[in-house]
């Protein structure tokens, strides 16, 4: 099975356990609207190839991981997208949730996923429930304060910010998290997971910023020049469009140079030369090198 | 050390875990703020009181389980309080965290409690792990879809609800998830608690819409008349206020006489009476029935 087919079977069947007849109907379709259709799912399918590398030996749990993994980073697109932050109208194509189902709906959705993100790891069943305490703490970190995702949003409501923290909290926290849950669920070794989840989250983070620079609305699915209407730090408007391309091409470089020596090490470079490719197309590049000449 | 010294020192813990030098410093001020001042305490209480019945012979655990259950009850107002549902101006007599902090910090700080709220059941130091999958199962299902507090929030955005379906879900899923949790931190048996749990929400959501047609605003620290503003179903509409006391007190007997026999079955009879007379004073009581007469 795919690592795409087996994260999104594990995804409908995280989604199906939180439903129930006598349940909020509208809450429940919310709830989905907010997890598919899928994103890129890139963060699951890196925990998963990482808890592969070291042997998968509990796989319930490492499919919980990717899992809560997924739901969490799906819960801080439905918040970030509210009235109060981007006000996004549109997200993978398709209306925001708050468009969709209302701004209450929107806010419960996000509450409900980090719930049941968190509700899976206890569900999976597995011989091995001493890996939940270092697995909680690994998801936890990487989603709360001070370092997270939820940490990163809140540098958007500072009057100081550098740009280096901000990005490191808001997408490199949950991509390290990523690495090393997929570890820890496998019983291997977090910390040597970690530089790669960091240096392809700090990738991300700066593709997203190209991307919103340079890209066509209707490929990203959502509008673009946001960062720049509502005075965010980028690294594109820091270092300009080649300049922030380059950096990209050298964290994704770090990235696989990070992946350890294991079985699964080419899979993994394959993974990330991929979404190198996925999220910077070498076309794109070169279209972007011959305007700048 | 008393219930409620102990739980406020374990919230100060678990606080003071997720604050660091370099995370964002409103957020960390504003999630405070959700925390501090103390509410009643009510589930903690009830959780340590019944981890304490069964013995609570891993009080680490116990503690992380009465916080988390804390912790995700002032999540739940925060976000409750939010302007697109109540939009509460007061709570706890001090401003809401959105007026103190802004809308986008009171989004966060929600979150943030959220992750907290599971990531310190990690954090706990426990000879244990085990009881782990049961104690994110519980707490998970208090507060998540389809039956826990945030579905109850949900029903509000529903067309179509039942008074006792909504009030379940919203107030008696987290007492519930209290006793049990309590029960499950000490290696105890939860089905046995189950009752206490919902007695005693039912109870206290009985108390509340009493409280919100009857009290002074400046006793109860937030605006009173709000359920009937906003529509929102409640007993004392339905059944009249001195229908709805004659309930409640009915609704706390039940409680006191689900506490099974244990040896700290006295402690937690205890609890339900004082609980009982703090929701609900006898001298109110007494005022209300000569005003009806």
């Amino acid at each position: 099975m795919d690592l795409t087919t087996r994260i999104d079977q594990a995804l409908e069947a995280a989604l199906s356990r939180s439903e129930a007849a006598d349940g909020p109907p509208r809450l429940a379709a919310a709830t989905r609207h907010a997890v598919f259709p899928a994103g890129a799912r890139v963060r699951p399918r890196l925990c998963l190839a990482v808890a592969l590398a070291c042997g998968d030996d509990e796989p319930a749990l490492s499919d919980a991981a990717a899992t809560a993994i997924e739901l969490l980073h799906c819960a801080s697109l439905v918040h970030d997208d509210l009235p109060c932050f981007d006000n996004s109208p549109l997200r993978r194509g398709v209306p925001t949730l708050h468009i969709a189902y209302g701004e209450r709906l929107a806010v419960l959705a996000g509450d409900a996923l980090i719930v049941l993100a968190f509700q899976g790891l206890g569900d999976a069943p597995t011989r091995q429930p001493d890996r939940l305490p270092r697995l909680l703490g690994l998801i936890g970190k990487g989603v709360g304060q001070p370092h997270g995702i939820v940490a990163g949003q809140a540098w958007e409501c500072e009057p100081q910010v550098s740009l280096r923290q901000y990005q490191r909290a808001k997408t490199g926290a949950l991509f390290a998290a990523a690495t090393m849950a997929g570890a820890a669920a496998a019983g291997g070794q977090p910390a040597q997971w970690r530089a790669l989840g960091e240096w392809l989250g700090e990738a991300y983070q700066v593709a997203d910023d190209i991307r919103d620079v340079a890209a066509d609305p209707l490929l990203l699915g959502k509008p673009v020049g946001r960062d720049q209407a509502l005075g965010r730090p980028s690294v594109a408007a820091e270092q300009g469009l080649l300049g922030a391309i380059a950096y990209f091409h050298q964290l994704v470089a770090n990235a696989a140079a990070a992946v350890p020596d294991c079985g699964g090490a080419q899979r993994l470079r394959a993974l990330v030369r991929a979404e190198s490719e996925r999220l910077v197309p070498a076309a794109l590049c070169a279209e972007l090198a011959r305007a700048a000449a």
